[in-house]
């Protein structure tokens, strides 16, 4: 047997285990009925917006599928075909990730009042990691299988049409996700919250099942298609310059291209075994157990691929670039740690005694602070990298992040599933004590969060930047030269696009948010007896408004982001198209870096204040946080994340777009 | 006689009409004895700040001057004196503006009282042109004594000396007045406006005197120092592309060196011309009057400069270049206007009423979505100039959009010398009538303010651009490639720098705002019948607190621009230093859009909500626009204003650099 076939092997192996989780939390009792009514209304709301935003996607994918068909200079149906399975590998995760998430929600919150706390953690996390092992497994089948076929040095361009296939749903399901959840969020908090004034997850205002559905298809679908890029993006760039670079290589360039798919077979197993192991840490604390959960498979990672590369006799470099890759990963998700918590958000908070205003300034300051620090860890790893093992070095970097994808990406789909069980608690009246329980373990999954965030930015970087090399490669470029106009006018138009889909975001979420609100009110208004909890709110309506404002508002700014490498591609040419790489790349990582951090410090500092501190909760000093919070929503849950996209994407579609340019024009 | 001598000569004749506009000026009744005694305060503080602010930068400029004359690798004295000329011709221009911008504003109110509008519109008015001409006819005088001396291929590197000069006067002259202003604006609005309930400009309010004094050393020398900057360094990159390109010019080169102080010295005739022209249209309207002006002045340079090309045997190209040029700072000026008013303005107003958050987002979209019409007008404008003239047409553009500074500056510098009269009006107790006749002339100068904080953001732009080119060649770089990790590490630091300076520019008037209001504070507390108009405030303790603080918080920002260049440069070399050039212009030009025009529509969709618009003054919507507003202020005067001399600086220091850096580096 051709040793290559155990890679979609081992992925196939994944996701039957991912499977066998899945099972295992659908076997678990999901309580009450009402529990149950309510966790149905959510997963139907989750659904119906997957339905509808696949739906739309479908002619996108369409037109794509058909433009590569038509229009590439070769490998035109292997293309065109690897394009329509990463997209659907993209798909199958979301849906199965979903359905994991909202089933595994009740059955946490029934977890914590008939086990408490261990067994709502388990619960919640194995739900979570459903969606892990789908991200990881499918990834690794899906390309293990194009690989298999195409995993030669001519062919290998077939690669980069899976990885842009999974970079549209990215695209589509991070922007659309994103603002879903921050209008239906804003939109429930400010007719219900702050307008009608009844708490949180109440059950009589009409918007808060759909902001339960959007924990789920913004921080579980849509973080996992942007991760999932990610992950596929990062091999595929470290194939195309393995590929290009055979007269380095020799002879030992096939065992170079498939380095990175063995690396992320070695990251599934290990973090297959880092979920298991969770069950030991369980009993100490919630956090002891995610933490040592990603040590035990990063460590893991590291045994494994020091002997791989021993075993293939590629050069101990790979493995300390790996390595590195693997620290840069944890030290950005340290430093946004850092910058929403600790010192800057007790700042904030002290910001906020004097007013809405400085509480913006230094919210603001701290996001702008907070781009530097990261940034330089990146050019660090970068330059390790590349010091190591040449452009090839900084694309093993980002598999290196990515490899144990498997088990960051259950740390942040275990967030919004706790998150959920605490609404539906709420909702469900199941009293303080078992609230307690699941407060705590949102509270976890809110720092779980910042750390994915941060953790995604930087993948989505690295990623970006081996996608570049990969790019300059892939259209023959030995210079991209800033002494030439054209490349510095490419820089400036990339460095634009950022700002103006970021625009975009924000208004989106707006625009979306006051539809709810009017909605609600009108609830309020003309259902007789809803704030008195004699009359059902129409929950239905409030999810189908939302849904439709989210799928519209993504068009714009996703086509933006589609049609301007293809634009600048041929009007100003592939050097130029480069430059544009560079400048949205450059201009990407910082806008995400400000919005993440910043929004997440004001999202703290409003805790911080509410956890009694410089008067507590209904001051005036919280009072100008909950301004600070409402504001920091669209950056850190919006616009901020599909920076990581736009910047993923723009490169995947020029990488495509290369062969044609270097084809069609000098 | 040496015609060249003719640029140096036609700059001192443009000092002595500034001398006499200023004896014009100060000959004109000061008014009564208490409009004099409080024009004193403001003149005092204003002087105490200068003095102080130029005696830290002593300290700067002796060090920069001594590393000059030992490390530099030849003309090391020459390089050194050009250095210390260039930053005195700064301080010269700076301190005459201000000293005339401080007689005209008492002189403007009595002209209100004594002649009405059209009086006092012509004393504001030659009050800022003294500012307008001084910058423009040192610029010339100087630089042409150099250009006499130094002009010639191998000895033009001299002048970059002083460009250098003159931006280090302009980077802390931008930030320390940047803080001042808007530290002690916040904190006498903050305590007076807001807490005491006492209004704008009230005697009784111990920090409203430093608030006048902040106008002056922000909007007038901070202003000049930045647009002086962008005068120097633009003439100087088309000197030293020139220079550098004597094999493509041949025996022409000389022609092509002089040209741009040809076109500069046209231009300041034009623009006294027109600054004279005004008086004929000043009963039109105030608008008419100063747009007319800037007008005739651009007429009569493109005719001139048609001449000019025509008997100087140059090709036309370069006539169009410089209109080009030209036209790009007043589209980029029109586009700054439209969004700080129309309809984005309107959309903040309207978010106003659902409450500051949305106020807050609503700004920041706008403000983000303002930075991609600019850029595109500067990227066709650069790729028009270099395709009709090469990387010195890039030069030339940013000459020809410099050209007339003398009556642009003019236009800039009238705005707070009408702010300062409405105040003193205000203080003196001068009437309803009187301040309604400088509120018109203060309204006015806010549009003119966004009209020039979006050119002086334009000229800085294509004078970076004009610099980053004139340091390629002078590093003798044929190549800044993006496919080297260094440079695209270069460029990754090169972003940041940008991020953080702002960053540092908003904590810094946070912090020092908050000092100016426990100053105020504890005065109303302990001056026994302050707030009953019984005793008087202890106004100089203000100005002395906002003074240190600004000069204080302003040195740390300085320094990373100043420091950062010679770093990359000798650990990372020319090729990254090229790399990080481009990241900072790319990140420091978004930024300064981002902030100016988001900064600017916060301010007039409060202005938009007190004319009367959605409840007017007092109602919730207005409060709301307030937050914006304050968050908007260091947005536009201080953090955003930072970033045009910020990228001029790090462009000119790292010009000096690089012959020493081509010698020691390979």
């Amino acid at each position: 047997m051709n040793p290559l076939l155990w890679l979609p092997i081992i992925g196939f192996l994944g996701i039957i285990l991912a499977f066998i989780l899945y099972f295992y939390i659908k076997s678990r009792p999901a309580g009450n009925e009402k529990m149950q009514f309510i966790a149905g209304l959510i997963r139907k709301g989750a659904m119906v917006f997957l339905r509808r935003e696949y739906s739309v996607l479908f002619l996108f994918i369409l037109v794509v599928f058909l433009l590569i068909l038509f229009f590439l200079d070769a490998y035109r149906w292997q293309t065109a075909v690897a394009f329509l399975s990463g997209a659907a590998s993209s798909v199958l995760a979301g849906v199965f990730g979903m359905v994991a998430a909202t089933t595994a929600n009740v059955r946490t919150s029934w977890g914590a009042k008939t086990g408490g706390q261990p067994l709502a953690l388990r619960i919640a996390f194995f739900g979570g990691s459903v969606m892990g092992l789908a991200v990881a497994s499918l990834g690794l089948f899906g390309l293990g299988i194009f690989f298999y076929f195409f995993g030669n040095t001519a062919s290998a361009r077939v690669l980069s049409g899976f990885a842009m296939g999974a970079s549209s749903i990215a695209l589509f399901a991070r922007l659309g996700g994103g603002i879903y959840t921050k209008s239906a969020d804003v939109g429930a908090d400010l007719a219900g919250k702050v307008e009608a004034g009844i708490p949180e997850d109440d059950p009589r205002n009409p918007g808060v099942i759909a902001d339960n559905v959007g924990d789920n298809v913004g921080d579980v679908a849509g973080m996992g298609a942007d991760i999932f890029e990610s992950y596929i993006g990062a091999m595929v760039a470290s194939i195309t310059i393995a590929a290009s670079s055979s007269m380095i290589y020799g002879a030992a360039v096939g065992k170079y291209m498939a380095f990175p798919l063995i690396i992320a077979a070695i990251g599934l197993i290990a973090s297959v075994v880092g979920i298991a192991s969770m069950k030991i840490f369980e009993r100490i604390s919630p956090a002891a157990a995610l933490n040592s959960a990603t040590y035990v498979a990063s460590i893991l990672l590291f045994v494994g691929a020091f002997f791989a590369v021993k075993m293939l006799y590629l050069p101990m470099n790979l493995f300390w670039v790996m390595l590195i890759g693997n620290l840069v990963g944890i030290a950005i998700g340290l430093l946004a740690e850092f910058y929403t918590s600790g010192s800057p958000i007790r700042k904030i908070a002290q910001a906020s005694v004097s007013g809405a205003a400085t509480n913006i300034i230094t919210g603001l300051a701290v996001g702008l602070e907070s781009v530097a620090a990261p940034v330089l860890v990146i050019v660090v790893g970068t330059w390790l990298a590349h010091h190591l093992a040449g452009m090839y070095g900084i694309g093993i970097a980002a598999v290196g992040m990515l490899a144990t994808v498997g088990v960051t990406m259950s740390v942040d789909a275990y967030g919004p599933v706790a998150d959920n069980a605490g609404g539906i608690t709420e909702m469900a009246g199941l009293g303080e004590d078992i609230r307690k329980i699941t407060d705590k373990l949102d509270a976890l999954g809110n720092t779980t969060a910042a750390i994915g965030k941060g953790f995604a930015i930087g993948s989505a970087a690295l990623t970006a930047l081996a996608l570049f090399s990969a790019y300059s490669q892939a259209a023959k470029l030995s210079s991209i030269n800033l002494t030439e106009p054209l490349v510095v006018i490419g820089l400036l138009i990339g460095g634009v696009i950022p700002y103006l889909v970021a625009s975009m975001a924000m208004k989106a979420v707006g625009r979306a948010a006051s539809k709810m609100v009017s909605e609600i009110h009108r609830q309020f208004k003309e259902i007789v007896g809803l704030l008195e909890g004699k009359a059902k709110p129409d929950i239905e309506k409030c999810v189908d408004i939302v849904t439709s404002a989210a799928l519209r508002e993504m068009v714009l700014p996703g086509l933006v982001a589609v049609v301007m490498p293809v634009l600048i591609g041929f009007l100003l040419g592939r050097e130029a198209l480069g430059g544009m790489l560079a400048g949205a790349t450059l201009s990407g990582v910082m806008i995400a870096l400000f919005m993440a951090n910043g929004g997440g410090a004001w999202d703290n500092a409003k805790k911080y204040i509410e956890a009694g501190n410089l008067g507590g909760k209904g001051s005036d000093a919280h009072k100008a946080a909950v301004v600070g919070d409402t504001v920091g929503d669209p950056f850190k849950d919006t616009a901020g994340p599909s920076m990581n996209i736009l910047i993923k994407l723009m490169s995947v579609v020029s990488l495509v777009l290369a062969p044609i340019l270097v084809k069609f024009l000098r």
